[in-house]
């Protein structure tokens, strides 16, 4: 009986944060050796009313930094991924900044969360309560993973020589 | 400090085996009312060289019984999807079969799994001593998740009309 919230949330940022970067890195490599520009990168979609690859890269880092300032009672506005950046060295340096901040998270805050109550949004005008636990296992995480592994599968689908290593970020 | 292991893998199989369900039941109604055939359907992938959907569906199920198994220090052969079923009826009753094996899981063997050490294979001849805690959070969601969202991200590129809710299991 002894995952924390915090052993969750670190791992996160440390192992999975971690393998967003790295692949990342290979679709700057793939966007330099094919001539394909990062803005078309980023507008890859799976199907044609579905959100492209900047808007999934950007929630899936969303969830990641407000569930950490939710869980630790903080401040939640401003932590999202600078939409604005223009290239892979840009976007790369977002996401490290943003993976510092979730390290920085205090452990002990996040800690306490586990048996409190939140009242966590579900839609533009309604929202559920749920213990830290519950939104940690419920929400957060399906649906941070939801989003990284639809980032990963665009990159895949539009060419770049990602694999599971990378998603694991063991390679 | 008191999210168990259990805690963790009912979760998953209450939650999101019954969003994939819920999915599968789309993907059937997809099915008759576009008259695309199962096996169209599950010879679907996002990139040429990248497996299919009914071999992404299997690794779902696969990662979720044998981790199961392994941490409840049980028998893991013959515990994966039935890769033969033919039309959709068949596999959402495999997988509904699967989630029950699933639910009656031993609590308190998953519990005792979080500190001990499990040689965990991650390759063909090499394997990873890791403690039941680290395999669930570093190799086991991780991994569950990849596969569970390819196989969402493949139906919805087919043209099936899955939504968040049915992968959060709530429509």
């Amino acid at each position: 009986m002894s995952i924390s919230v915090s052993d969750v949330m670190n791992g996160l940022a440390t192992q999975q944060v971690h393998g967003l970067i790295l692949i990342l890195k290979k679709a700057k490599e793939y966007s330099v050796e094919s001539c394909t520009d990062y803005a078309t990168l980023m507008d890859a979609r799976l199907h044609p009313d579905m959100y492209p690859l900047s808007w999934q890269l950007n929630a899936t880092l969303e969830i990641l930094i407000r569930g950490s300032a939710r869980l630790s009672r903080a401040e939640v506005k401003g932590l999202t991924l600078n939409e604005d950046e223009s290239d892979f060295d840009g976007l790369i340096a977002s996401v490290e900044g943003l993976q510092q901040k979730l390290l920085g998270s205090d452990s002990a805050l996040l800690d306490q969360s586990e048996a409190e109550t939140f009242d966590v949004p579900v839609g533009p005008d309604a929202s559920m309560p749920m213990t830290g636990k519950e939104y940690l296992l419920k929400f957060l995480l399906p649906n941070f993973y939801f989003h990284l592994t639809t980032s990963y599968d665009l990159l895949r689908m539009s060419g770049v020589a990602v694999g599971k290593r990378d998603y694991l970020g063991v390679s």
